[in-house]
C-alpha cells in the first residue's frame, strides 16, 4: 500500500460513520490512516467521539494519535479520561511528548499518572519536568546514544542495535561521542557510521565540529542554531558539558510554527490564541487586553484632539484627515519596526550596525515622505479647495513620515539594548504610538500656522 | 577542538584586521569558523572585501560560505566576481544550491556559467532550473539513493559507499525502495539500514508508510507534509511516480524562513523586502505601495467624514474619537481575521467548518463589543458631559465591533473559496476596510440620532 494524505472520501465516510454513532466502523477506516492524520480528523471531534474512538485503536497507534492532537483539543480530552488509563498511553510514547503531557495535566491528576508509570518512565519525566518549558532541556528527548572514542564502529552497531530492541531509544540520527572525560568531542552522521569499517574507532571517523546547546539555553536560540548549522540532531549538555539530551529536526518544527504563532499573536493582538480553542471566553480573554490598548491609544488621541479644538473649530476639515493621519503615521513605523526586529531576530543586524540602520530608514522614510506629501498636497487641494491649507497639511505628512521612520527604526534597537524582547515593537504598541505622535504632528503644525 | 559559535573576541579582531586591511589574516581567522558564521560575517561587508576574503579560503570552504550567504548579499558578490570563476565555486556545493546560483545570475552570465560547467553538473543544473522556483521541483536535490525491493542490505551499503566516494551524493538521511516498474514502494532510514542484516532484501525491513510529494507541488505544502508526518527527507517524484529528487528538513527549514518573512511582510506593509538590502530605492519601492494603500484608504475616510459634515458641525466633538472608531475596528477585524488565516493556512479550519467559524467569531466579538462599549460610555461620558450621546457612542461602538468580527472572519474564508490567497486578509487590507466601515457605521448612527 502506498501511503499518502486521506482521500476526501475517506473524510466523508468517516463522517457519515460518525454521524450514524457507529464509532466501530470508523475506527477502523481510521486505522488505515497515518496517525498525524487521524489526530487532524479528531481535532474536529468532541472528546466524547475522541475517547471512544481512541479506545478501538491498537495502544501504539492511539498513543501517537494523542501526542499528534492539538495542545488545546488534548487537553479537553485528557480531562474525560479515566486518570488510570493516561498512563498506559504515555509508556508507549517518546519520552519528551509524554513528558509534554503530563505537563498539560492538573497537578493532583499528574501525580497520580506519575506514581502508576513504570519508576523508569515516571523518573525520566520527573527530570525533564525540571526544566522550563521553553528551554532546550524542555524540549529534549533523553533518547540518545553515547559512546567514548575509543568506541569500535562494531560496538556502536551493537549497542543501537541492543538499545532499539529494548525500546531505550526509537529513532536517532547520529551518534554522540564523548571524551575520557565525559565531555562531548564529536559526532557520527549513521552515514558515516555505514561508511566505516567495524574496527574503526569512533575518534578516527567522527565529526568534530559539533554544536552542543546547554540545557537551559532558550528555544528560539535553539532553533536559530540548528537553522543556521543545518542540524539534524543537537546534543544538549548540562553545565558540566555532559550530555544529557537531544533536540531533533522535528522539535525544532514544532518551536518554529509555534513561534510563528506568537509573533503571528503579537501583530495581530490574539496573544496565544489557538485557533481550534472551543470555549468563547477563552478567546475573548485572549483578545480583550489587546483591544483595552487600542481603545486607551484612542482615549489619549481623543484629548490629544480635544486639546487642539480651538484649531479645529477654525479649519472644520481638519478632521477629514485624522484617519489618513493617524494610518500614515502606523504605517511607516510598522514597516520601519517590523524590519529592524525581524533583522535582530535572525542576527542580520549586529548591535554595531545600529546607526547605519537607523539612517537607512531615515533615508526611506525622507523618500516616502517626500511622494507622500506631494500626493496629500494635490488631493487635499482638491478637497480643502484652499491651496495654502493644502501645503501646510502636505508639509505635516512629510515631517510625520519621518518621525514614525525613526521611531519605528529606534524603538526595536532601544528594547535590544534593554534587554526586553524587540518583538514588542512589531504589534498594536508601535501603531498607537505613533497614532498618537501623527496627531500631535498634525494639529501641532497647524497651530503653528493658524495661531 | 570543540567547536562553537564564534566569540566576540573573534568578532572584534576580525572587524581590527579589516579595518587595518588585513584581508590575508582576517582570512585565516575565519578559517578556523564555520562556514555558516563566516556567510555571517561577510553578510556585513562591502562585496570588495567579501571577494579578497572568499578567494583567500581553500575552494571547498569558500564554496560552502557562498552557499550561506544572504540572497541579496549574494546577488552584490556575484555581480563583482569574474565570470570565470564562477563555475569553479559551482562545482563544490550541492546541486540545489548551484541551482539556486544560478537561477540569480543575469541571463547572458548563467548561460557562460553554464556553459563552462562540467557537462553533468550543467545537465542536472538546467533540469532543475526547469521547475518553478516555489515547487516541491526548485527546492528540491538530486542527490540521492533509489534501490529496487530485491537488493540487499549489503548491496545498498556498498551503493552508498560508492556513490559518497565518487562525489554524486553528499548527505543522505534514507534510501528509497522502488517495485519493479521504478515506482516508489518503500523507504528505509539509515537506523533501520543499520539495524539490518547484510543478506536481507530492502523489502524484508523497508517502511512501506512513505509520504512522497509531486514535482510540481507548491513549496508550502511540501513544508506542511513534512512538518505534520515529522520527515527527515521526503522523496519527489513526478508525474509518471518515478523518483526525481529529495527535499531534506533544512530545506524545510529555509522555506519555512522565507514564509514566515512572507507573512510578516504581509502584514507589516514591507514586502519581499530584506534586511540585508543595501539600495534605499530597491527599498522604497518595497514599501511605497503598501502606504499608497492606507493613503488611498484614508482619502476616502475623509470623503466619509466630509459626507457627514453636517453631523459633524453639530456635534464637534465626534471629531474626537475618529482615532478610536478606526483602531478598534481595524484591531478586532485583524483579530478574527488572523486567526482564521492561520487555521486555514494550518488546515485547522477546515472548509465545511467555516459557519461555526464565523459564528464563534460572532459571539467573541459580541462580547468584547459590549466590554469596549460600556467602557467608552463612561469614558465618553467625562469627555462629552452629555449622558446621551455618550449613550449613543457607546451603542455605535458595540455595533462596529459585531460587524468588525464578521467581516474579519469572513473575508479570508470567502478569499480561499476564491482561490485567493487569504493571508491577503492580514494586512493592511484588512484594517483600512475596517476603518472605513467602522466611520460609516459611527457617523450613520449619529446621523440617524441627530437628524
Amino acid at each position: 500500500m502506498k501511503f499518502t494524505e486521506p482521500s476526501i472520501n475517506i473524510l466523508k465516510q468517516f463522517k457519515e460513520l460518525i454521524k450514524s454513532r457507529d464509532i466501530l466502523n470508523a475506527s477502523l477506516l481510521l486505522n488505515k490512516l497515518h496517525s498525524a492524520d487521524i489526530a487532524e480528523l479528531l481535532n474536529h471531534e468532541s472528546p466524547e467521539n475522541q475517547k471512544a474512538i481512541i479506545f478501538l485503536l491498537p495502544l501504539e497507534k492511539a498513543s501517537e494519535v494523542i501526542s499528534f492532537l492539538e495542545n488545546t483539543v488534548r487537553e479537553d480530552l485528557l480531562e474525560i479520561l479515566d486518570t488510570a488509563d493516561i498512563p498506559r498511553f504515555l509508556e508507549e510514547m517518546d519520552i519528551d511528548d509524554a513528558t509534554d503531557i503530563v505537563s498539560e495535566l492538573e497537578d493532583d491528576v499528574s501525580e497520580e499518572v506519575l506514581s502508576s508509570l513504570e519508576p523508569e518512565t515516571s523518573n525520566e519525566i520527573k527530570k525533564l519536568l525540571q526544566y522550563p518549558e521553553e528551554s532546550a532541556g524542555g524540549i529534549m528527548s533523553t533518547e540518545f546514544i553515547a559512546v567514548s572514542e575509543k568506541t569500535t564502529q562494531k560496538a556502536i552497531v551493537d549497542d543501537i542495535r541492543n538499545k532499539v530492541r529494548d525500546g531505550s531509544v526509537s529513532q536517532i540520527y547520529s551518534v554522540f561521542v564523548t571524551d575520557d572525560n565525559g565531555i562531548l568531542s564529536g559526532y557520527i552522521s549513521l552515514q558515516n557510521l555505514i561508511l566505516a569499517l567495524p574496527h574503526e574507532l569512533a575518534i578516527s571517523f567522527m565529526d568534530r565540529h559539533v554544536v552542543s546547546v546547554d540545557s537551559l539555553m532558550d528555544q528560539e536560540e535553539v532553533v536559530k542554531i540548528a537553522q543556521k548549522y543545518d542540524l539534524v540532531t543537537i546534543p544538549v549538555v548540562d553545565e558540566d558539558k555532559q550530555i544529557i539530551g537531544k533536540i531533533t529536526f522535528d522539535d525544532v518544527h514544532d518551536v518554529f510554527e509555534m513561534e510563528k504563532h506568537e509573533d503571528q499573536g503579537l501583530m495581530s493582538g490574539t496573544g496565544s490564541e489557538e485557533v481550534l480553542e472551543r470555549s468563547v471566553i477563552k478567546t475573548t480573554r485572549d483578545r480583550i487586553p489587546w483591544l483595552f490598548f487600542g481603545l486607551i491609544g484612542g482615549i489619549i488621541s481623543a484629548y490629544v484632539i480635544k486639546f487642539f479644538q480651538p484649531t479645529l473649530d477654525k479649519v472644520i476639515a481638519l478632521a477629514f484627515f485624522i484617519p489618513v493621519v493617524a494610518c500614515t503615521a502606523g504605517n511607516i513605523s510598522i514597516q520601519s519596526s517590523s524590519i529592524t526586529v525581524r533583522g535582530l531576530a535572525t542576527g542580520e543586524i549586529l548591535l554595531f550596525d545600529s546607526w547605519k540602520r537607523i539612517f537607512k530608514e531615515f533615508k526611506v522614510s525622507l523618500i516616502n515622505g517626500v511622494i507622500i506629501s506631494i500626493v496629500m498636497a494635490i488631493v487635499t487641494s482638491l478637497i480643502f479647495t484652499n491651496v495654502q491649507l493644502a501645503l501646510v497639511l502636505s508639509f505635516s505628512f512629510l515631517f510625520i513620515a519621518i518621525i514614525a521612520g525613526l521611531v519605528g527604526s529606534a524603538t526595536p534597537l532601544i528594547l535590544y539594548r534593554l534587554n526586553i524582547d524587540p518583538a514588542l515593537a512589531t504589534g498594536p504598541f508601535i501603531t498607537t504610538a505613533n497614532d498618537i505622535l501623527g496627531l500631535l504632528i498634525y494639529f501641532g503644525v497647524f497651530w503653528m500656522y493658524l495661531f
